[in-house]
């Protein structure tokens, strides 16, 4: 094992406990927030008349922005930071987008940057006070110091890190995720089975300890997507999905291996900035064009394993091809056509994904010739 | 799953770290500190002279409270309470006993109570900072927020846990422990293992995700003890067998799974609180004789669950049996006649067990009989 520094302040309150949400502001000595959310989902749901009235009855003050999108965008975010000038802490209510666009205003507001320098490097030197009631787990970003933002002009996504923008407190509820539709319980499950694949396949050095962490995740995230795509009111498997959503990239799967990387992410990345594909959406097309590639390449063993250990294969070509299976029958797409992608488009893509490899650290590994290829298998 | 709550605040240094020790005293603003440590083994390996060293570089004034015992013990709590009067800080070299005996101290310190009102259920109000460099791997103390200690005139040995005891910073460095004698390796394999057992036994509600998270640590604290009592040498199988101790006792195994409890902690106490025993040794008797009285009366089938999973045994019994064997292969006593106990004996500790049961909260469920009975089975 490598040597490694872990911290995780976040603080998680898991279950039916929204409702302590004006109590936890207030103890921080908080009563003027902005809250931050998404669309439709929750004034549907109810959830947003349940927390307004909890902030209001506490007399919290709230400026409200909502309509963060999917893939959260920059200049969305910069507004939000118009209107994050004079309150002293952020509620972000809903998904990983919600979130992140939460930690881009709260460390943007505090350091007096332009949002998009912190995704350009430059490191935010304070940040307000972070608050998340989880209406969608997928990301991890409920308790990690992570953030993903698209630039609509420049079509780049990118993400950046700090430890100031760690969330206070985050409330997961795993039943508010009860009326989230089908696609995107999908979704999810790719997006964290990639987190724990990202790490599982490209780590530095591997230890029976980490793997078999990994490799837990991935079975019970398997296991729950297909009891709640039969009944998505089965609240333990919610439970256990919602866990191990938070397990796949709170730091904990990555603990002494050393150096990793996201090529899977870097290259969905293109896919959201250039056609606002859903990031788990491109993830389930991405994986398992990479994972062939990968394996042709490296003939590294631990994708032997995984087809041994998640899929019950002898050969690591029948594990990829079992993965792909799967992904298929809970309804992902698995190429790029399923996802209205032409494969013209490539070339396209491939550029996209180039520009911002620097940023990955991967523009070593991954010339444009590799990446076109990896695309290609994708088709 | 059940909700929860959670939140670890401890930073986690692993690896060649402890030069670092006086910088992050410094940044956090201690200048004069309480060191306190075990017997002999720091001032033999030189880790003594190193930390004062780099304390004395760096301005770091300290006073030393050495010659903590393995059971640490109520008076010498207090001594260190005296000598912490004037200190912002607690540095603790060494392992669980050393942390928890600093805990006791840096509570009752800032608090001003008495050491032992803590134990007896009294809430500290402040704590000194604790900083930890673990030389053993074991008790889990380095990350988390409990402490025991025995008093000696009454013999008991009791517990008491508050967020405000958390380390602030623990240096895990897995080669400070490759001079451990080879029964304190064995002592700290089952001290881990009893750690995972009491949570994956005793908890209100099982899900696979904790289960199979349970059964990791304890698979590779088997295999990691086995290839250390071979080559100490193997630093891989330190360092993983270091990341399963503080894994079993930080809060993580037992996510969701409601209320449990800590049985045989509470009837090895008595024996170590009686006869000094070793808390690994004590609990290496205890567990077999408790697993079998247990499995008899309630048949609970995460019995069978382990007996398969870990070795591979087809029935409860035939797990508990491989269990015990598996003890005695690498060396722990497994009767109260090893640890030189007689069963004429049996009587007393049993009462002293009775004594401070309703501190576990246990009393109801383990009347005098029961533990006698118990006691019994590991004559």
């Amino acid at each position: 094992m490598k040597s490694f520094s872990y911290h995780n302040p976040v603080r998680i309150l898991f279950g039916d406990k929204q409702k302590y949400i004006a109590n936890i502001l207030k103890a921080d000595e908080h009563f003027k927030i902005l809250l931050v959310y998404g669309k439709n989902s929750i004034k549907k749901s109810g959830l947003y008349d349940e927390i307004c009235k909890v902030l209001n009855d506490a007399g919290i003050e709230f400026i409200e922005h909502g309509e963060v999108s999917s893939n959260p965008t920059l200049s969305h975010a910069k507004e939000g930071v118009q209107k994050a000038k004079d309150v002293t802490a952020i509620l972000a209510v809903g998904g990983g987008s919600v979130i992140d666009e939460s930690k881009a205003i709260a460390a943007a507001a505090a350091s007096k940057y332009d949002v998009w320098e912190l995704y350009e490097g430059k490191k935010p030197t304070d940040a307000l006070d972070l608050y998340v009631i989880l209406t969608v787990s997928a990301t991890g970003s409920e308790m990690n110091s992570g953030s993903v933002l698209t630039n609509e002009e420049t079509k780049e996504k990118l993400s950046f890190g700090s430890p100031l923008i760690y969330p206070k407190v985050s409330i997961i509820n795993p039943s508010l995720s009860v009326t989230l539709p089908k696609e995107y319980l999908v979704y999810s499950a790719v997006d964290i089975i990639a987190h724990v694949l990202e790490v599982y396949f490209t780590a530095e050095e591997h230890s029976k300890l980490l793997n078999r962490f990994c490799e837990n995740i991935i079975k019970s995230v398997i296991k729950t997507t297909e009891k709640l795509l039969e009944n998505p009111n089965d609240i333990n498997a919610r439970s256990e999905f919602a866990l191990c959503a938070t397990w796949a990239l709170n730091g904990l799967t990555s603990l002494g291996v050393g150096s990793y990387s996201f090529p899977n992410h870097m290259i969905e990345h293109s896919l959201s900035a250039l056609y606002n594909v859903p990031h788990g959406a491109g993830l389930a097309v991405v994986l398992p064009a990479w994972l062939k590639w990968f394996y042709a390449n490296t003939k590294n063993p631990q994708v032997e394993r995984f087809a041994k250990k998640i899929f019950s294969q002898k050969s690591a070509e029948g594990g990829i091809d079992a993965f792909k299976k799967w992904l298929k029958k809970i309804g992902a797409p698995i190429t790029l056509e399923n996802l209205g992608i032409k494969s013209d488009e490539i070339e396209k893509i491939a550029e996209n994904v180039d520009l911002v490899s620097y940023k990955w650290e991967l523009k070593h590994e991954y010339p444009l010739k590799t990446i076109k290829k990896i695309l290609k298998l994708a088709k």
